[in-house]
């Protein structure tokens, strides 16, 4: 096989264990917790099905790209949760080394867009990186209404608090802002998210 | 919220249900069976890092946009094992009402435009649908060749059962073809696939 085939694969087998970490956020059924490949699936498909509601023109390949690897870091440094302050300290320093580690199996200029993508994503300064990030706080939104407000409730996590992780969603798509405040409100009255 | 955007989140929360659909490969830790969300979110990044490798020019987009809906039918139909001949006869027909109630949800022209993705990707008749076919191949020979042959094994799978799964593998990618057919003949002399 040749070698840049087999960088590849080898990159490819590495991030299969992307199924393995584990996200706060319940499926629909709140059967279980969904893991990183699962969430980054279903962004992917979001970013096909709602790019009409991007706030600038995307390019969509680039966006679905840009979610398919945005949690890649986290096979090394792990997912901390939203609402996790010490966790989300140490955070960057984690998930640069990890990038570091495994975009770097790839053949060098692949392993170099990846890496760029995936800091473009988490400087969140073009249209795109907007829109994904837009969908990255969509989709757990989506899931703990869908789940009676599951994991916010196990978390007491607070309206203030859900509104700061969605504060960039408005960037990306005002439809979408619009969609996500009225979820909160709707969780607010039910009494699964905390409003001080 | 517009009539249009709840059709769509509808959609987005119902294929959720993807996540719970399970498939006959391991993981490459071999801890646990994959699903079906998790094999199309690794499909969809071979599709974008290993398009070079496909025989004709492909719209990456597309090919990308095919792999993420291309099991979804499998949420009503439930995914039939590659080499289980008599679910294979009743297939087809399982998987046709189940797109006709999916992608439905969808609005109209959205839903006519990913059914005509899904019948594309079966049909097997373009670029884009031969090249997602064959990583949707061999996807599951690599995750098979990481487990020491784990699901070959269990199925007592033989070389020209894994050979047919793969014919029109050749057809999208010459070199993801002569990827698979090394790792056959390697995963014959482990013992893992039966040559009779």
């Amino acid at each position: 096989m040749n070698e840049r085939l087999k960088q590849q694969m080898e990159f490819i087998l590495e991030v299969d264990k992307l199924k393995k970490i584990g996200r706060q956020s319940y499926l629909s059924d709140a059967s279980r917790k969904e893991n990183d490949a699962e969430h980054s699936w279903h962004l992917a498909l979001m970013a096909v099905l709602l790019s009409e509601y991007a706030n600038e023109n995307v390019d969509v390949l680039k966006v679905v790209t840009m979610v398919l690897i945005h949690d890649i870091v986290e096979i090394d440094a792990g997912d901390t949760y939203a609402y996790d302050a010490a966790g989300n300290e140490s955070k960057r320093q984690r998930e640069e080394a990890a990038a570091d580690r495994i975009f770097n199996i790839l053949p060098k200029e692949q392993a170099e867009k990846m890496r760029a993508l995936w800091e473009e994503f988490e400087e969140c300064n073009t249209s795109e990186a907007r829109f994904a990030r837009a969908l990255d706080n969509v989709q757990p939104v989506m899931l703990n209404d869908a789940t009676d407000g599951k994991a916010w409730r196990e978390h007491e996590v607070e309206l203030n608090q859900v509104q700061k992780r969605n504060e960039k969603t408005k960037t990306g798509s005002q439809e979408l802002w619009e969609y996500v405040t009225n979820l909160f409100y709707e969780n607010v009255k039910k009494g699964n998210i905390i409003d001080k």
